[in-house]
């Protein structure tokens, strides 16, 4: 515990006047009063305050209720912006993004065999070509990194496909820019992303999994993200579920990884265009090699039986990790986001199957299992969510 | 977000004054000053207003530190006393209990072939005999149930050994005693025990694991406890771990529950003694059917083969769910209670060899297993310390 003071309950009253507008667009002082429960006279020293600091703006008259027409105040999006940097895709991408999360410019930049010191460059060269691109202020760079983070010094423990052990992201960039810089797991940023930027998301606690070429989740708890003591919550993608089971790239057998990655699922897809003639995987050997997951995916919708099993397969496997996540949280909002998601409802079918089977029935029973609807911009937005949530408050 | 009030930071900052004095025994003002960071004035004004309340006392002068010596003030343990009842534990247990977590008076009630209605009127019998015991004001009653509880309501949705569904405990009570009353699951209220009063297992996130009859765990984030969104979380005994597995009361197969609560282990060792003469089980008919836990551990401990695999078999179950906790939450701290605990250092080295084979080594190192020192009473005074932090704000 640490002593409140008046600046704290100050500026405790000042974010959630600008959480307010931010949530409602376009709203009057005295609706102001009635949502945060403040005085009008507070709301009125806390609007005069945040105008003064160009966050927002007046925008104009609102209709009357029967005196004098309320002025109606909104956020002034363009105010700054934050950038938000996705290194967890396959290649580097970054986006210039306003105070409303909307993505004002578009940067991506190839790191094929690219790991190490040369990826670092390649971070630094993607910063500069955003910060080309924009006039505005910058509040901060987000960055969502693939592996291991150590979020509150913003160290990158380790990302084993960018070759980077207890790299000092965060130090090098604040160094370099003297911008504030806020580091997390792909997967904890993506979910920061649905809870703020998901107007149907929008629920106290809530897990994102993201299913892509590693399996991860964010958990969010009370609007926060959870982080846990070594900023490791939520890595569920090498909790063991199968036995003995294959190897997998930790050292383990059987993670869940080795059965639902995207990696995972195009390699037993080869697999199983090598053995039988196929009618829907392309089934001569050069093709095979490059057999993508739109291709999967194509079988599976087309009803190809073994692509259909093996889904099915990598849906109980998820399930029985969300058996464990949900005993564990009783958390009853999950959304899968990721390249997997593509499998919608018949993913989501086997995963509750198996999690039905897995776990406390009354647990289970009103838990939302969806899939994410916010594409591949995510990690970028729950960058840039991250920055907005630490320097402005805004949740 | 709730507005902010100087009313609150008022509050606060008296928690904080007595928050200190109670980790701290016998401390001076300036000492206080020093630890909290408020001022010498203001903690003079909260340690009067504490002293008006009858919650301290001054207990006599210090060492000077040149000047002259402080008067020291402590917590007058006996201003208020709080009613702790554990209806977890085969009988009902209840414990009369001072502001210090000290048990002053214990009565114990025979539920045996008693539920539903006739439970709850033990309950009453049980808080009846409790309050005859004491003369100090009550500052209220806390409850650790076992089953699923809406902690928010103080409801208890399901207790299946109890025959109870649905049952409004907190409204009944507090209707007849007129007092606050606190409902929270065993495992969970035994969490808050291990965090409040073992001064060795003071960390921000914990998770203690209770395996006794049945299997939970309570967890503990930020020094409080983390109930989810249906006050479910850490109900783990369910989790599924074996495959197709023993049929579990809560109609899946192969829970946790049915390979490590003591029940399973006795079922599992009169098993054993049936089907093998042992040289440390005893083996004649009538014998069997009354082996006790302690029975097994006597046979562990002596070095029987079939025991010893049992006991080993069971950690690793355990283990493969610690897998979950430790990815889910990457928290370092797990404490084992409940009567399986008894098994020690034997059974935390199965747990700790399935954990490292099933998780991330990097969420698995750091993180430490050990077992409980707080025996019996553990539920008890968990229940006292919800009414001391809800009541008082003690944590």
């Amino acid at each position: 515990m640490k002593k409140a003071t008046r600046e704290q309950t100050k500026a405790h009253n000042k974010n959630l006047v600008l959480n307010a507008i931010y949530a409602h667009c376009e709203i009057s002082r005295a609706d102001l009063a009635r949502i945060t429960h403040l005085t009008r006279s507070t709301v009125s020293e806390i609007v005069t305050e945040l105008i003064d600091d160009g966050l927002i703006k007046e925008i104009g008259l609102g209709e009357s209720a029967g005196g004098k027409p309320p002025i109606l105040l909104c956020i002034e999006s363009e105010a700054n912006h934050v950038l938000g940097i996705d290194l967890a895709s396959g290649e580097f991408r970054g986006a210039v993004i306003n105070l409303r999360g909307e993505i004002k410019n578009r940067v991506d930049l190839s790191v094929e065999n690219i790991t190490g010191e040369e990826a670092l460059l390649v971070v630094y060269q993607l910063i500069d070509r955003l910060l080309e691109l924009t006039d505005r202020p910058i509040l901060g760079i987000g960055i969502g990194a693939p592996g291991l983070m150590d979020t509150d010094n913003g160290v990158v423990r380790y990302a084993v496909n960018l070759g980077w052990q207890d790299l000092h992201l965060g130090e090098l960039l604040k160094d370099k820019y003297q911008l504030p810089v806020y580091i997390a797991n792909d997967s904890q940023v993506s979910a920061l992303a649905e809870n703020s930027f998901d107007s149907n998301t929008q629920v106290d606690n809530l897990v994102l999994i993201k299913v892509g070429r590693g399996v991860g989740s964010g958990i969010i708890l009370n609007q926060q993200l959870y982080c846990g003591d070594g900023s490791g919550a939520g890595e569920i993608g090498h909790i063991k579920v199968d036995q003995p089971g294959e190897l997998c790239r930790c050292g383990n057998r059987g993670c869940l990884e080795t059965l639902i990655s995207s990696r995972a699922i195009r390699q037993k897809a080869k697999e199983i265009a090598r053995e039988t003639p196929h009618a829907y995987l392309n089934t001569s050997v050069a093709d095979i090699e490059s057999i993508t997951l739109e291709d999967v995916y194509a079988a599976y919708q087309n009803g190809d039986p073994d692509i259909q099993a093996l889904i099915s397969h990598a849906g109980q496997s998820l399930g029985q990790v969300f058996a464990s996540l949900v005993s564990v949280l009783n958390i009853q909002r999950i959304v899968i986001a990721g390249s997997m998601s593509i499998f919608g409802d018949g993913l989501i079918k086997s995963v509750l199957n198996s999690l039905e089977a897995s776990a406390l029935p009354a647990l289970v029973n009103g838990t939302q299992i969806t899939t994410s609807k916010m594409g591949e911009e995510i990690v970028m937005l729950g960058a840039a969510s991250m920055v907005l949530q630490h320097e402005l408050g805004i949740i």
